[in-house]
């Protein structure tokens, strides 16, 4: 037997997997996927922009490029991100392979065995399996409908030694609980964080993909605040905006942690791909992004209100949720110490699979909620979809 | 000041980066790459390809794969890779998003921090900055014109304590140093490693780029024998035989390291991008994979012999070097104690670039080589660059 690492023992093979092989069935309604409708990503659009190259192109698109991105993306990424109030030209950017690579690599950055961190719980899976292969230990915050707990984050912050090595959060529909951070709470969370050297990861994967103009003020990023004394390190995806098989993220962040990272990804797989980097820095150029942002807005909208009507005509009054605002998720809260493992059983026999809360709690345990997507599920579909959950709930929980 | 990991503080950036920006300034010839050359790129071929992709097939390269490749890829190049001898059956097959990736998730599999690793002097240097991010503990044994020394090999085994967590080499035409692996010393290594449990990766990037067909029969893989009782972790890459820029690579490995390195690889980049992966199972399905590699074979070897006579021609008798038979490099062997940095700062004032040799050395210290590289350059280039590289060194190490 190889002696493998002591940092690999740990790694578990995640619930979501099996699920997502059943969820992939042919007849099974699937509420469990975070990717976008494969019908909605913009083929002629990219049929257009492939047109378009010329050779030399599409030499560049099959060559290395440099470890930090191609620069024509890197400039047209960050009038992007300019325009939507991000501090470009004091901070650096970075391509990434993904924008759970630019989580990884900041993890690296900053992570040794037994560090702890702060997470929020429920959290975002892919990021907490990325701290955990870099052995971090996990302190989870509770979150509210408006954000982290305040009065808990300060008390980890007062109680954790050593200090943490930064705090992980997701502003913006949140994954999987639905929610926007309010802009109370992140002023609240700077203030607590400031004076303490303790940069904030914002991952920020879901912000195109509002419902209402009306939020927008809500949704301002710390990052476009970037607090004087906080390192916010800020990271994005072309996966909710483009598509996910592109593998393209990146990260905003300050020039001492951006040196670090770069060095980190010359030696993880030397680059991103090129041939992504020369379609996503068309699809900006070309302005094709406002109008295709545009258009997903409207349709994961529709199927955000279609998954509300449902929910609220078909569950038990006893399963509450905030009503999503954006994004890709629902998150039903179940009555304290329900077993939704019990109910995804019952759900699969009668066709239909979403994802079980434990899988987002940081300590593995908490299992009374459960995560509802319709991100990947025409109206229709989750209007039969949406009373099978419901029966499967009763079933378990009662009537 | 954010307080980094410890595992961070170490990363230097390379020199050869600072080369590489100089080597793409218009006038300079650039012998510094490792890149196969732009005009070589099969354009034709992938807009073929790309015109024949169904809608359906667009959405699966935007949409996420799973983890370790899409499964009409892996049945692709098992095929190939079936072909080549490899025993593909008996293993498990991972795409990787480039070579360097799979590598890296084999160091991270095995490594903790201190951990001794035997490497090659010289090694590729993107290994070395993957096992540095480790935090591994570097042992090199050297190389001779047909691999690594056995003795010193011998030596390393005996001596290292704790016992090495693996032996990482790369059988074909070496980079830097451009030679092929014997079966002889192939089969002392084997018979050394055998009931140690210390794996082997063997990095394999080149050996479809032979010169002559009669090396086959001694390019023969240790992971084409798959020795009983050794681990072997074979890696490939489709950047030399269809394009970097897809970032496509390979491992393929026995099933218990093959389960770690899944792990590791959700929690680092989710999947390898899927449209590459889309471009990569066409160009093999269609078969268009054996004419192309049969082409650049042929105009790769055009170079080489190009700069073998260009060498031969103009440098100092005192420079000694071992004819590459494949491959994009030559290794080249100054006097003993010359500094190739110094012989690179003349050679920069004439116009052409290489890379030192204490880049390749995982000490970092052994200087008196020079890498030159003839993927990236025509035959007329070749021969107008070869001349000043020589006149360089002579003014540094005398007539």
């Amino acid at each position: 037997m190889p002696r493998f690492a002591n940092s690999v023992t740990d790694l578990r093979s995640s619930e979501i997997r099996d699920l997502m092989s059943l969820a992939t069935a042919p007849d099974m309604i699937s509420f469990a996927g975070g990717m976008p409708g494969n019908e909605l990503f913009p083929l002629e659009t990219i049929d257009r922009i492939y047109q378009s190259l010329t050779e030399k192109e599409k030499q560049i698109a099959l060559q290395y490029g440099p470890t930090t991105g191609l620069p024509s993306l890197l400039e047209s990424l960050s009038d992007y991100l300019e325009k939507k109030g991000l501090p470009v030209k004091s901070n650096r950017l970075m391509i990434t392979t993904g924008s759970l690579q630019a989580i990884y690599i900041l993890a690296k950055a900053f992570i040794d065995p037994g560090d702890p961190v702060l997470v929020e719980t429920p959290g975002f899976i892919g990021a907490l399996s990325a701290f955990r292969s870099c052995q971090a230990n996990l302190i989870s915050v509770p979150l509210n409908g408006d954000g982290m707990d305040i009065e808990q984050l300060k008390r980890r912050l007062e109680t954790t030694l050593p200090a943490p090595k930064f705090l992980y959060y997701t502003p913006n529909f949140h994954n999987p609980a639905g929610i926007i951070y309010s802009r109370k709470v992140k002023q609240e969370m700077t203030n607590l964080l400031k004076g303490r050297e303790i940069p904030v990861i914002e991952d920020d994967a879901y912000s195109e993909l509002y419902f209402y103009e009306e939020d927008i003020q809500e949704m301002q990023l710390m990052k476009a605040a970037d607090p004087e004394g906080i390192d916010v390190c800020y990271t994005g995806s072309f996966s909710k905006i483009l598509g996910p098989g592109l593998r393209l993220g990146w990260m905003l962040v300050p020039d001492g942690i951006y040196r670090k990272c770069e060095l980190i990804k010359q030696s993880i797989d030397a680059c991103s791909p090129s041939i992504s980097q020369m379609i996503a820095d068309k699809f900006i150029r070309r302005e094709e992004i406002y109008d295709y942002t545009a258009n997903i807005r409207k349709e994961y909208k529709k199927r955000g209100l279609a998954m509300i009507g449902a929910l609220e005509a078909f569950l038990p009054a006893y399963v509450t949720f905030e009503k999503p605002r954006g994004g890709f998720y629902t998150w039903l809260r179940l009555p304290e110490g329900s077993d939704s493992t019990a109910v995804l059983k019952r759900a699969i026999e009668k066709g239909v699979v979403f994802v079980t809360g434990k899988t987002f709690d940081p300590d593995g345990v908490k299992n009374d909620f459960m995560r509802v997507s319709f991100c990947n599920t025409d109206e229709e579909t989750i209007r039969r979809g949406v009373p099978l959950i419901a029966e499967a709930i009763q079933e378990v929980c009662g009537p």
